[in-house]
């Protein structure tokens, strides 16, 4: 006889970055089916994302996709990563301001698209990749803030529709990541973190930074190529 | 001396219709200034319910506008608002199930981006018509669900940003709609309700049939044609 089980569904945020990219092989890790939800949101870095993007929903064998534009994002703009007119500075990270790439209530905006596919497609869980330590003070990529968006869930979806939100790197350094990642076999060659649209990396923005210096500490090489 | 106060701003959710109108025409009766929020989702009656934002607005003499795209909701489909496949019917209102006209967490998609375009142009409320007992149970209607979304607002955005969502019609029966809306001189003729896309209303989707009971049991006469 045979015995097929079915597994468990999870719609995974895949911006095509090493954080989504680990997020992901946790959730494959943990045993759920993936599908994968990618946002254009007018960031520079659209179509290098994509790319990203499309090459690990290959590697992962990812059947379901959705790809969308947030295009309000870009016309409300308020961030150097969609208004043009700001431009893209490094942080201070003893600050205690918020960065100006921060794009007003993005994880809520993009958990409520990933709620809804979610119950569309039955999926039982909602994986992203935010790291609290890591996400420049973020409003919205804080333990608390996932936590009150799940309590939500609960309350504006249909009473049969339950959701939980995983939030798997939340409490990880950069450095952390790399390792799971390392150990799970990420393909980390395929992920795209830089904050700028080019064909190399910059190695100077936020998000280089925040990347390089986990690699570092975890003393393994980035497979990506800096300018 | 000339005293110059400046009233506080508040984003108005403005889909075009009947309540939207009356919850707009209550934001201002309030004091705020307004600044209208429409969003197309890709349903049957996109062109026909932009005009009447368009209509609204001038009426109103609102300067701040935001028209948007939620591609998303099309693409995720699972309601018969944006699936053309999904034929609309009659509510039984007395059924307990949802609706084939829910589309799976709307509102939380809406209030996600009231509140990004809100906290970029300072607005300190958010204007949402819902209405829980004539929501057919759409879980994301409820009293409930607004609690869960505005903690979520103070955890999600910047500490200084401070947002009210504020839901002046969830308790009123469509009754008490119609009699706030004419007592504060609403423009009835400029909105449109019908979820069919014809010039004139078909009067007998749930949300006309919603509309004209309103209308008949506050002894009103609606302005706008039907079939």
């Amino acid at each position: 006889m045979k015995l097929i089980t079915e597994r468990p569904l999870a719609v995974v945020l895949l911006s095509g970055g090493m954080d989504s990219a680990v997020c992901a092989a946790i959730a494959q890790d943990q045993g759920f089916e993936l599908a994968a939800l990618h946002l254009n949101y007018g960031q520079r870095t659209e179509s290098r994302e994509l790319t990203a993007f499309n090459n690990l929903c290959k590697f992962y064998h990812i059947k379901q996709t959705l790809i969308t534009n947030i295009d309000h994002l870009a016309q409300i703009g308020g961030s150097s990563l969609t208004d043009k007119n700001i431009q893209v500075v490094g942080t201070d990270f003893k600050q205690a301001s918020i960065p100006n790439s921060y794009v007003p209530f993005r994880n809520a905006n993009i958990l409520a698209i990933a709620t809804s596919w979610a119950e569309v497609i039955s999926a039982s869980a909602i994986f992203i990749g935010a790291i609290e330590q890591d996400s420049s003070g973020y409003p919205d990529c804080r333990k608390t803030f996932f936590e009150a968006f799940e309590k939500t869930i609960e309350l504006g979806t249909k009473p049969e529709t339950k959701i939980i939100i995983f939030t798997p790197l939340i409490d990880l350094t950069k450095k952390e990541v790399v390792e799971t990642g390392y150990k799970l076999n990420v393909p980390f060659e395929l992920t795209w973190s830089c904050y700028t649209d080019s064909d190399a990396a910059c190695g100077e923005c936020d998000s280089c930074l925040l990347r390089l210096r986990g690699f570092e500490a975890a003393s393994i090489s980035d497979p990506i190529i800096y300018k």
